[in-house]
This record gives C-alpha cells, structure tokens and sequence, in this order.
C-alpha cells in the first residue's frame, strides 16, 4: 500500500504554488507559478532517484530504471497546471500519485522489469491555450508541433514563445518514446462515485468533445441614439445562441451536455452595442453521432439567427476528440488491482477529456478514477478525502505492478 | 460666421491623440492620452487669450472676458474623453466648436458684455468609470466627490487617483462657477437628422437613462463531466436575462430602447460553466414611467428566471438620470439662430445623456445637434462633414452671441 500521509502532504505542498483566491489554485500553464510547480516536481523526483527527461513540448519525464534494459516503461501521471479557479486536485493527483508509486516501490525495495516514467504533460487544461491536452496531443501525433508553439493565449503570447520564457522546453523530440503502457489516476470531477458510495471508478470510455468557437459581428452602436429596428446588437444575437445550445444539449439527455464558458464581449462598455462576441461553445458526448448531430444544430440554428438579425457569423472548431475506448488488459489491470485491494468499484465513463484520451492511440491505456465532493471539479472548492486519494493510488500501484512485472 | 476648416483641422489634430486601431479614437479618461488631449486643448486656449480654471473634478474651464465684469458667464463645451472604440466627434465638437467661437470672436474684435467660457468635463462617457457625465454630474450637485473619487475602472483604480496621476487635478472647489446659460453642441449620435436630411437638431429635451448592473452568481464547475440537472450556469441565466431586456424594450417600442454593452463571465475559461456573470442593462425613455416600468420589470424578471434555475441573482442601479427638459429662453436661442442663419432644423429629443443634461438642472441650458453619417456613434467609424460641423458651430456662436448680448 502506498503512504496516503506522504501522498497527502506532496498534494498539500504543491498547492502552496500559484495559490487561487478561495482556497483552490490559479497554476495556468506557461505561467511562472507553473514554473515553480515543475521545479517542485523536479526535485521530488531526483530525491526519489529517477532522471529527468524534458521534451519540446515541456513535457516532463521522471524515470526509474527497471531490471530489463530492453523493455519499455510502464508510463503514469497526468497534468500539474490548472483553471484560473481551479481546484488542488485535477491533475495534480495523478501526477503526484505516479510519484508516490516510486516513492512506495523505493520504500519497499521493490524493482520491477519495465521501468517506470511519471510525467507531467503540459497544457493539460487548455485554459490559456485552447485545445486542452495539447501536448499530450502533439506526443500522440494528433497535432504538429509548429501548430501547438502558435497557440496563442488571450492577450496573445505564443505556446512556444511562453514555453521559452519559462525555461522549460527541452530538446528531446516529443512523441519518440515508446510506452509499455500508461496509466492514468484522476478525481472524477463528476458526481457518480460518491452518490454510489464507490472507492474506485474503472474508467472504461471518455466521452467525446468538440469546441466551436463562434465569432458574431454586428455593428458598435449607441446604447442610447440607436432606435431598436437599427440595431445590430452582436450581445444578444450571442444570448440567443446560449439559449439554443442548451435545448440542443437538453435535447440528448441524459447522454449530452452543453455550455459556453468563455464569453468575451467587444468593445465591453456600459454605453456601446457590442458590435462583436466571441465565445466557445463546449458538447460532449460518448457517441460521436450525438456530438456531430450537437455541433451541425449549432452552425444551422446559429446561422439561422444571426441571419434574423442582421449579424454575421462564424466558426471555428477549436477544439475536440472523438469518444475513447480505453484498452481492455490495462482496464482489466485496474478493476483487479480494486478488487484484489478490497475497495468498491464500478465501471465509468471519463466525463472530462484526459490525456489519457491522446495516449491511447500511441499505447495502450486505462485510467483510475476517484470521487470528489459534489461532483465539483474546475471550481477551487474542490474537495477529496486523504483516504480517497490513497485508494487512488493504491490501485494505481497495483495495476502498473501488475504490468510492470515484479 | 465660423471658420469651417479651422474647426475641421482642430478636430483632426485632437483626434491624433490616442488613436484607435479602426481609424477613430481610444482616450479614455484619465488616461495618458487623456492628459495629452486636455494639455493641447489648453495650449489652444491660451493661444486663443483664454485663462484656463481646473477644478477639483479635473473639468477645465478656459475664459474670454467680457466688457461687464458683473455678468456671469455664457459656458459652452462637452467632453474631449472617447469610447475604448469611440469616434473622433463624440464630446470633442462640442469642445472645439466651442474654442472657435472665441476664435471667431477674435478674429471679428466682437467684445460680448457676459465672459465666455469654454468647458472640458472629465469622465463624460463612463466607459472606464461608471456612471457617465460623473464630473457635470457632481458640477451639478447631483453626485458627492468623495463619491466620484471612489469610482473604480475595472483594475480597481479609482477616479481620484487616476486624476492625481495625470495631473489634472485643481484647486477649484466643484460647482463653484454660477452661469449665465450653458450650450452644448454635439453630433446626434442616431439617424433622424441625416434621414431627414436636416442641419440642426434645436434639442428641446433629453430621454433618461438606467444602468442596473446585474450579477448572476451560479457555480464553477466543469462543462464535461457536471450532469445538466446539477449545473448552475450563470452564463445561460445571463443569456436569458438578455432576451428578457430585449422584450421589454420593444414592448415599449417606438420609445423606449434597452441593451446591454458590458459583459463580463468568470472565470471565463472554454471548459468552466460560469459561476458569475456581471452586466450593465442599459435602458432609456423620454418617460420617466416607461424607465422605471422597465426597471422593475428586470428585476422581476431575472429574480425569476435566476429562481428557477438556482442561481442567485443581485441588481445595483450604477447610473441613471431622468428625462430632461431644457430651458426654453435656450433652446429658443439655438431655433432662432438656425432660423437666422439659414439652415434646415427640427425639434429633437436627445437619445444620448450628455453633461447638458446635469448642467440643466443648475443652469439655463440647450443643445445644438448636427447629423452623424448612418446615426453611427461609439464606434470608431463615426463620421460627419466638415459642413455639418460648421453649420453646427455657427448655430452655436449665434445663440452664444444672442445669450451673451454684444
Ligand atoms: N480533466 C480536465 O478537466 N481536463 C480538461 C479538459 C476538459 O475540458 O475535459
Ligand atoms: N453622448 C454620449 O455618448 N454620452 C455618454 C453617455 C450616454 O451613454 O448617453
């Protein structure tokens, strides 16, 4: 069993970097505070006797050796950035739940034939550059890596020039390991595990995404002087659209959602129909017909307004993955390491994207889910128990022992 | 009569300060660019024989005598702040059409009995420091300065330190100065004058104006995995919201309008269902009934859709004034000296507030209107003719002169 003390205490430190303003933390990608976070992450990896590879996406690599030089690491961990309020869990459970499989593998003078890599992949949350798991997406050839260095954030600084600034763009070639496997421990950030009273969620699938970015013009104008028949009020052509792209996810229920939650509003003042809105409408779903079907509704329905009023539209996908099916062994892994520990588990599906998504295609994958309280998640009263992240990690040493190879 | 290129000239060389990117103007007050405007207004009237007043509002008042040192003064001017994406004419014609008439008056040795003084009041559009007019608007008695002062932009600056750190703040106590009229010239900033194809608009009334800043608080949570039965998007009670204002307007249509220009979604990131929404409604009558009709009808409104979709909901009313009636001794004075001169002109209710409308209620006042192409306005591509301008500053040198007696 792993240290769910030590585990806990790692959990607690790293949220002391880039702190939020209500208890959760404000560590975006690229940002100095991620900086500091890495570093961190550094030195705990070195005192636990792993190298560190570095790519040039900035993903992170810690490494302990195992007996058979031939044979090809175990991979786990997930992501230590976060949301602008996000909490101290996403992401960073799974990264430092990797490295506290180490540490218990150290402690127990336990060497197995594959080694094993914790990693920590940059951008996970696509918050500053859209789409999230960019990097692990690059590893996993979906994009290229010239197209990830010109992601641009909103005040418009580059992936690749704020990747440089932290100091945190290595040489290696992203996407050249090769993996045995790669496990992924995440909370579920859903409300499934704890109304069911479950330790451990098996995460079998992830469902799919697509992110629209929807561009509506109209025309600056006098809040006041403008008579309303001349109006070309971009805003509520913008409302108008929120309220469709909840009917259409309501439309699919229970097997869909839909939201917008950047919504940036030109030129923003009291006294000026805004004449341009800018905003990214996020849909999911495990079947890929549903989210093609939810995305088609949206450019019609959106069109169909904007026409009505006078405005122009378009749109841009900015981002989005088909639904995963996780690999059926390293799944196995997981439900056998939960059944032999004696913790409650079932069967889920990832409601969130994960990098796991990516890794998938290059190697075989499986991710472990925890509960969080209330389902909350990307709000920084994010909450899980000590003994939740324990179990956790423990089925996460269990399942990498078991592909590992003692 | 005035001289039509001089104005124009002035007017392109005020509009090189703080330039927009769409060719109009950002000098928003108590910028740096603001200061810059207010120095070279400043050198202009000293140019021009004026003395120049500033009071503790950073409003400048620049002076031409009079023959009888017991008149109170004839006052003319508007606002030489813009929109973050404002027009080159908005504010600064009533400014620099003011200046040549002192310069016409040099030019033709016309000595009048009341002084004239030329006004630049701070902080007309409340772009950066809600509610708009706040400098005529204490002038007039009608906000404390401390309050004022304590008015933040949206970094948390206040209006009182950012006036000290331009350095345009005076001595003078607020709303000191008596006056003999007040005349404020200003382009129509709506269609009617140009669809009818008049010169002037004789403004005999202003329509009133409420702000309710409304904020929606839901909860942060993450857009794929939170059920939408559990989600409490603000940003979808917003949009609705939104709808609602727009419904309202028209029921009172043709004489009411409503919108809203400022939008802002925490924490804003593609994959957080807002947990805060923050926005001004802007709506505006010429009937004080129709306002608070509308107002309450919000209030009602948005508490029961935010009711209905568990999401709190809070109003501040962050400005307002009532319709105005100006003074008919004035706007007589403005009729007739269209009349006099020749140019086309109808009565007119000013959709826009404007420092008149505070002035007004301290003093005899009326305002002259020339037409602006498309009835565009807070937009950069604001635009009027150099005739318009002209006919406009003529109309206003004449009431001047009638008020301020040769
Ligand atoms: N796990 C997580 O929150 N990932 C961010 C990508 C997403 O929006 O699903
Ligand atoms: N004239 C003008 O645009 N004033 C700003 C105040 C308002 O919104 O009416």
């Amino acid at each position: 069993r792993i240290d769910g003390d030590r585990l806990w205490n790692s959990l607690m430190d790293m949220a002391k970097i880039g702190p939020g303003i209500a208890g959760g933390n404000n560590r975006q990608t690229l940002t100095d505070a991620d900086a500091e976070g890495r570093a961190l992450f550094q030195s705990w990896c070195e005192a636990a006797g792993c190298t560190m590879g570095l790519d040039q996406m900035g993903n992170m690599f810690a490494r302990k050796e195992g007996t058979d030089p031939e044979a090809l690491p175990v991979y786990v961990g997930s992501h230590l950035d976060t949301q602008p309020t996000g909490g101290k869990y996403d992401g960073v459970l799974g990264v430092l739940g990797g490295l506290e499989v180490l540490r218990t593998l150290n402690d127990l003078g336990i060497k197995t034939k594959h080694p094993i890599v914790v990693t920590n992949w940059t951008n996970e949350e696509g918050t500053r550059f859209a789409p999230a798991m960019l990097a692990s997406g690059v590893f996993a050839g979906v994009h290229t890596q010239d197209w990830a260095y010109d992601r641009e954030d909103a005040e418009g600084k580059t992936f690749g020039d704020e990747l440089e600034r932290i100091g945190w763009k290595g040489d290696e070639e992203v996407g050249a390991r090769q993996m045995h496997a790669f496990f992924e421990l995440h909370i579920e950030q859903g409300p499934i595990l704890e109304t069911e009273g479950k330790n451990i969620g098996v995460v079998t699938h992830g469902q799919g995404l697509s992110w629209t970015q929807v561009t509506i013009m109209g025309k600056d104008a006098h809040t006041g002087s403008t008579p309303m028949p001349m109006r070309r009020n971009a805003g509520l052509g913008m409302a108008r659209v929120l309220v469709l792209v909840d009917e259409i996810a309501w439309s699919h229920k229970p097997h869909a959602v839909g939201a917008a939650g950047q919504i940036n509003v030109y030129p923003n003042s009291r006294n000026v129909i805004p004449g341009k809105v800018v905003f990214t409408v996020d849909f999911r779903s495990p079947e890929l017909s549903v989210i093609e079907d939810m995305e088609a509704r949206l450019r019609a329905g959106a069109a169909d307004i904007c026409e009505e009023m006078g405005l122009s539209v378009e749109f841009e996908k900015v981002g989005g993955f088909d639904p995963v099916e996780f690999d059926q062994t390293c799944v196995k892994a997981v439900r056998d390491a939960a059944d032999r520990l004696g913790y409650s588990h079932r069967d889920i599906i990832s409601g969130a994207g994960h990098d796991a998504c990516w890794i998938n295609k290059v190697a075989p994958t499986a991710m472990v889910m925890c509960p969080c309280v209330d389902g909350l998640s990307h709000n920084e009263a994010e909450d899980i128990s000590k003994e939740w992240a324990a179990a956790g990690a423990d089925v996460l040493l269990h399942a990498v022992l078991e592909t590992a190879q003692i």
